[in-house]
């Protein structure tokens, strides 16, 4: 992608390497609004949460923030008091060199647990802040990466009161928690003009299709954080009402990019080779279509059989049979794509399980599961459990 | 072990070569009894439940049990009308061989579910009638075996009444489900005299704490069936009441014969290398000393940690913070067995860790997560999830 095309009105980007991971390496990165952004965020629902998470969830209630410093390497998480005060330290740093409010800035961290940060990373600052500018969200989006193979952006575009409006996301993480790298990071930007109150609604039920509608490994981590900023620039009527056609527009646009993104993870899982969608449909209600979905998306062996490209329904209506819901299995209909494989809970044999082996061979394919049972529906997207999934997650300290 | 060690007064065990799983492997036994046996089963949870499974549990209403049919191959589940017909067919056949009511016979099935069993397997019932002996249980075990690399037995003896009582067992199941292997079977007999609702008690109890509390990959399979069937050859006065010293004596021992064949399924798991125990004390109650017990041993990255013979707390601390249970993050302590690595939610240091990862290059060895919030505690037996785990997986069935 274009480095131009992931710029956005009112924000500035900026990434150093300042030694955590070593001298070749990104990742100590900034993004800067020219003034405070109306702020939403969304942050992990582990008991066990990093330093930067704790403090960015008492600074988000003002609804307002300017910079986000993020670094990978160390994430800052169970490291006490001294990491409560190296978080806000780490702020403290930020504010000065950009002369701006301290209560501003939000701190990301993502990497090894239990570690302390060196303040001196923090040296690097004032440089950091020398060598911001529009077109480097690039940069950003490399900094942040840990286990991933490829950075993830993805912008939307549309019109809001007659104003174009553009939305541009980043995100990092492989795993749903990463060996030691604590994982999900993502940040937001638009150059609408929204209330906080409204950014906030639109982030969280975004969040809910999308990055928790993934699934690596089942794990989440202490650190996740999603940020959504919006510096106004755009000069349209400030979106106030939840209930507008405007906030509907966003919404959707929000929806699309957040999805963009948590497939991007999904397809960079560790180890992955496959990116598969598990849809359950005619459950009983929604709730029940997800534990299925989940039950089935997070199974070992269901995920082993997708790496082998092999058609295994057993497994998944194994799945299916301990997830907690309750269905009858006479009829469950089971399909790889549009190929059938089995109809009424029986096997439509030889032929129908070619074809749908034929559909495993893709990159990305979808299991439908049809319970019959009423309109509960939901969609998980997971990948496959690969023989380098174990050997990146039993070698990656050692 | 011997052979003769694994006989119990009142059976007759055998095994035969029938064809399902090719020309040269026991895939076919029986467990008869020389009179109808008090019986006691528990059966899988899963909603989804195989044809033998079904039949069982309709026919363990009586408490009474003279022969068990046990094949391997095939699961028989997923198979409809014509499953369960089979499923009659075959107890219909062993009944016949055996000159007995049919009323009185178990079936149970593991292998590949969906397909449907060829009945011509049943052909050679009465050379496997014929050739029963009291000091052939050995074979019956090996006959159950699907991913099993060994066959699983154990057993106890005690006094009760001042009668020699002994109980012996046998079991297989190396994933919670196998591939396409529906998993875990096991036979309980003994020669004590007991009531049939003494015997369920007895049997529930020691399957919730040893069976229930294993996990190779946290799936359940669709014909999970444990059977306990006493012969009462022992002559000792009926143990009637589920309160007296000799039910509690009974208890204890069927307890450990129980947690002994649980934990050789774990060791056994596919691919295993390390059988671990995941103990969480101090909890707010035992309840949820589970939930964290059990969200840790199955995080696929704590089992990849493992493998790699890594002391990452940090992958455990991730999996209890999202486990769902109330903890305070500043009061958790990690040990690997006496090792300590963390104390109040913060990293001991570089020697703590050594010596923690000294631990894990044993075979076995124990996690103790102190939560320091109450009085619950759990321990829950895993294995590690390794490079073989996912070969096995990916290619069974090509």
């Amino acid at each position: 992608m274009d480095a131009l095309d992931l710029q956005v009105d009112g924000f500035l980007f900026g990434a150093v390497k300042s030694g955590i991971r070593g001298k070749d390496r990104l990742d100590l990165a900034l993004i800067s609004c020219t003034a405070p952004a109306t702020a939403a965020a969304v942050f992990t629902t582990s008991q066990v949460k990093a330093a930067p998470v704790l403090l960015g969830m008492e600074r988000i209630k003002s609804g307002q923030v300017q910079a986000v410093l993020v670094n990978s390497g160390i994430a800052n998480a169970c490291t006490g008091k001294e990491g409560m005060a190296k978080a806000r330290g780490a702020a403290a740093s930020a504010a000065l060199a950009l002369g701006i409010s301290e209560e501003l800035i939000q701190v990301s961290s993502t990497g090894v647990i239990g570690q302390q940060l060196d303040m001196r990373c923090f040296e690097h600052l004032p440089r950091l802040v020398a060598g911001l500018g529009p077109d480097r969200a690039m940069d950003v989006a490399r900094a942040i990466m840990t286990t991933d193979t490829v950075p993830k952006t993805a912008i939307r575009t549309l019109l809001i009161d007659g104003k174009p409006v553009k939305i541009m996301g980043m995100c990092k993480g492989a795993g749903m928690i990463m060996p030691n790298m604590a994982t999900m990071l993502s940040y937001i930007m638009t150059n609408a003009a929204v209330s906080a109150e409204v950014l906030q609604g639109i982030l969280q039920r975004s969040v809910n299709q999308s990055f928790n509608h993934i699934t690596v490994d089942g794990d989440t981590s202490t650190n996740d954080t999603v940020l959504f900023l919006a510096s106004g620039k755009a000069k349209n009527a400030r979106i106030d009402d939840p209930k507008s056609a405007e906030a509907a527009l966003l919404q959707e646009s929000v929806n699309e990019l957040t999805r963009d993104l948590a497939l991007q993870i999904v397809a960079d899982g560790e180890g992955a080779t496959k990116l598969v969608t598990i849809k359950v449909e005619g459950a009983n209600d929604d709730a029940e279509a997800e534990m299925a979905a989940r039950t089935i998306a997070n199974s070992p062996l269901v995920k082993t059989a997708f790496f082998g490209q092999d058609a295994n329904w057993g497994r998944i209506i194994a799945a299916l049979g301990r997830s907690g819901i309750t269905f009858d299995q006479t009829t469950v209909d089971i399909s790889f794509d549009t190929a059938k494989i089995v109809g009424n809970g029986l096997w439509l044999g030889t032929a129908a399980e070619q074809a749908a082996t034929e559909i495993l061979r893709q990159k990305s394919f979808t299991v439908v599961v049809s319970l019959h049972q009423g309109r509960g529906t939901c969609s998980i997207y997971t990948c496959d459990l690969s023989i380098d999934y174990v050997k990146i997650n039993a070698d990656y300290r050692s």
